[in-house]
């Protein structure tokens, strides 16, 4: 804020808050205006709260899942089908899939993709791991819940050729139609797909 | 998130900051996720900052700023005009005439506008101090720099009568067209005051 207005501890409030992502210089203004207002509603307890995160949460060493315990509670839970292992790129696709409850299985967070443009390789991700789980008898499936971008195609090629030799079902989530979704809006590639994979009514 | 995937400190925090301002619940994960990635260069500063404005942060008794001193900064600069006071809605309204760098004069947050239909009368209002403050001889113009809508310019109207008999200039901001906008996107109200306070080129 041109000329410094406000105090230097309200200025770096803005400034960290800033960085969040959804979050620009403008909003992150708001934001910190919204905390102050409501000092011990919203910014005591925030403070709080981020002190607590700050110390419980761990990476599940299992699937690298983030959780208050190592094993995380979905690693941990014995009432999850302990014969597939979901495949996501990240922990905010995990949360996804069991908002949409789409499975009750167990999950391996790779932490991106394959991505040589960006010097990402496979020892960036957390292959290795999975190939090791994937090993384990009681493993029947691996579902490949990768997005539909090229990076997670790559990626998930790459993946499959690791797991050549394992007597395990290699799956991927369909492609089609989203409930809901107006087939004028969609791209030809989706509704191509769609109609090769239809099924009966 | 249904079925608790993540530990209740992680649960918590996504919570909290879906309650700020531009923050719905699908943003707050997005944000809390990336707080926990960034756990060293991002949340504990975060968590640390919110903690030092907790202690720092003061409402300034003269004119109703936020500000880490009190006086805040704007009233204790010798350097501005004394003898202007710009009133304000709020600290937001303050701040962005301060990035715009409008006028280096001292400020009156009245915290709101007058709503009776919120049950907000002239008592929940900065207005007494105000009117207080006008009577100092040092001051001879009140800008009202209330927003532009109904409450606006109805608790404009309320100060004015309550300025009445105190020798001071009351003024408001101008009407007109916005620098860059363009004419076929403004309404007709905008326009026929753009047009009716039109200035020679």
């Amino acid at each position: 804020m041109a000329g410094r207005v406000a105090g230097p501890e309200i200025e770096r409030l803005i400034q960290l808050l800033a960085r969040l992502p959804g979050l620009g210089p403008r909003s992150a203004r708001r934001a910190t205006l919204h905390l102050i207002k409501k000092k011990e509603q919203l910014l005591a307890p925030l403070a709080e709260a981020m002190r607590a995160a700050l110390d419980a949460v761990r990476v599940c060493t299992t699937c690298g899942n983030v959780d208050t315990t190592d094993p995380c509670a979905i690693c941990a839970d014995p009432g999850r089908d302990p014969s597939v292992i979901v495949v996501v790129e990240d922990v905010s696709d995990l949360w996804a899939l069991e908002r949409a409850h789409a499975i009750s299985a167990r999950y391996h967070v790779l932490g991106g993709t394959l991505s040589p443009l960006d010097g990402i390789g496979p020892g960036d991700l957390n292959i290795a791991a999975l190939v090791e789980r994937a090993a384990d008898p009681a493993v029947r499936e691996i579902v490949l819940a990768v997005n539909a971008t090229v990076e997670g195609q790559t990626t998930a090629h790459y993946i499959t050729d690791q797991l050549e030799g394992i007597e395990v079902r290699v799956s991927r989530l369909a492609h089609g139609v989203p409930v809901g979704g107006e087939l004028d809006y969609l791209d030809d590639g989706t509704l191509a797909a769609a109609m090769r994979s239809r099924t009966p009514f």
